[in-house]
């Protein structure tokens, strides 16, 4: 392992949240914009927890929503790095719900969002690299590769539209 | 223009929030969460005015965040159509803040969300076809349509993950 | 027109909100003290504008509440001044909520709140005049004016209850 | 008393509320907007003792800021009502905060909300009519008579502007 | 009266909520955390109040639930000291909802939080002792050295289990 | 094992929440009643998953603060349940902070809180008997005996007061 590379496992954070009444949109289940909020905070979680800084959200792509989620669900994100480049991490963030009475699970959405790491001056500093080991976080950072050079194809198209 | 067609200017929606401090993040300016959730309501508006239905968010991407909001700036959330499928349409959204005692201006973000109109029975039904009219908007029904096409590739994989 | 002196048009400002569950009053509509909210936001934000400068409420009045507003509805919080003293601004705003799938508008509420000036010190500071151009400029200024004489009387006969 | 008539006394409610963090605006004081909510509120509270029915605020005027609040200080709302019509209420509110640590009062805003009684239909009731007997709360009949002409008669201006 | 000393009554706070659609939980009464919250306002306003210094609650016990507080209750918490350590202050808290219709009144939940006073330096001060006066203070005050004792020795359990 | 009986791990609960600035008290840390309203929300959790029921709050005691809690802490409630009457519940609930930064954790709060399971007509109902099977659990049952006993002999106490 590099000299200051770190594992996904390292850096894992997982979020629990039960949802109430105040998180209701208007059609009776969880805020979809909740959800957002609560996946950011578990992926700015983890991106702390590998960069040992505070850190910002410079990009959010690839949220699905599978199912609406309930009130009264105890839902769960689970935040792993999946790729670092200098400054930049992507973050996987998975969402399950819960219904207390029954036990049964939901999978309900999954994202990538992108951090930087900032120094105390604000500015982007370096974190330390990221080291898949499992054939599946092998395969993820693949994944992000893509997805992130797909994301500077598209910050090109966006600046000429 | 197909009959029951509508323009994106039928259903624009526009947003305008001053930020409090209940809206800061823990680096004191304003939550990303909080961006996303507003976000969330000018497109799932925007696609409430075109369809005339109740319209459920399926998809998040390509949220870029450019610069840090502060509080106390009033923040815009401009939505509009950019693609309609059968159900789903796609809405772009930009989002601006102002200094009020400057009246200086940042644009801070642009996002694509896609949401789903629903029928009565919670069900997905068809939308009127958007047209697009200007230079601009045909340009963006265009890269709206190979943006759902990496969206299903990208469905794809991460089934196989 | 005057040296420094501003238009209406120079400082207006827009607020435009989506009403959730959680702004719902006992009876199931909007609350009224969060329109009132609403309102002095938009206000003070136009006061702001006007002077640069911080801007603090010391009166309300005239709020008229016409119709209930629907949980659910777009509501816009349309704010112009009316008048300027030496650092004080009157401004009007007016609310009008939109139902969102019949895209019909409502208008719900007037208002007229008073905002002061405050410099670095924390105390009033002068703010640009207020130039009114078009009749209906000059018709609201003149109705300010008699608002801020009865206010004046009134707080008068406060002080002796 | 006529057959009917309540008390001043009989429908009198303080509220009294902790200022947090979360209530503060951008300058570090109680946000003006959370303090007309929570006169809203008790005023409504007043209205409901005295009718036993759920009322609606129709109108506010004469909110006086003299003093901001400080963020830590402890918040009463007393509302009592001087004056009835056929369904209507007017309750005159009076907001006066405490330092806790000093235990200094200041009072620093009085407000006039006027509230309607509904039935169940959501339709005006008849209120019980209110029997002023201290000259104080007789001085205050005949203000809340003046302030309601006033009110009728700008209603009437408004209308052409 | 030992020099310095205090009465009970010199340091009561009473806090009124009105209970909204937004302190709901899943089963709509109001949410038995909110009330804890509540409580524990009053009682460290009452700490500070006797105190004159900032208070920290360190051991909330003997909170009983009666009955569940419907939304739209007006909800008082009296909080009143029953006995003082060197820095502690053990304060009784009365929890009381009246419906505002009918004006009955329910009794539904009592507690004792301890709070401890700080200094300027953030580290415990000695306060003010308090001074029972009525038989039902006194009888206060030693249920309170009771459940002091109780508490110590629930701690020393804890700390081996 | 009995019948029915469960075991104390079929029924662990874990939330696990990020504190931002809104949920700061005057101090600047976190509150302790959103602290305990996460609690009640933790315990309330571990009641349901072990009944199957709707559970509400009857009694909290024993909530030691041993630090504060700063904000932007990761903040986990582990709730585990420690004795079953008929149809009441014990719940051990365990909080412990995280300092995202440096990983470091502090164990800041225990709590005992006591639900009742409600049938569909709000009533009490039998809940299935609790198994412990380590000698910890052993132990926690029976501490939350004598706990029990005390309650009753408090809450008798009370009454006469």
């Amino acid at each position: 392992m590099a000299a200051g590379a770190k594992r996904v496992a390292d850096s894992r954070v997982t979020l629990a949240v039960l949802m109430g009444p105040t998180e209701a949109n208007l059609r009776g289940f969880v805020h979809g914009g909740i959800i957002m909020k609560l996946m950011d905070e578990a992926g700015g979680s983890a991106a702390m927890r590998h960069s040992g800084r505070q850190a910002v959200t410079v990009a959010v792509d690839q949220v699905t929503f599978r199912e609406p989620i309930q009130i009264g669900d105890l839902v769960t994100f689970q935040a792993g790095l999946t790729y670092t480049g200098r400054s930049s991490m992507e973050v996987r963030i998975e969402v399950n719900a819960q219904n207390l009475l029954t036990g049964e699970h939901t999978h309900t959405n999954t994202a990538y969002f992108v951090y930087v790491a900032l120094g105390d001056d604000g500015k982007p500093v370096a974190v330390p690299p990221l080291r898949p080991e499992t054939p599946e976080e092998k395969q993820r950072w693949d994944a992000a590769q893509e997805r992130q050079a797909y994301r500077l194809a598209q910050r090109e198209k966006e600046r000429r539209v």
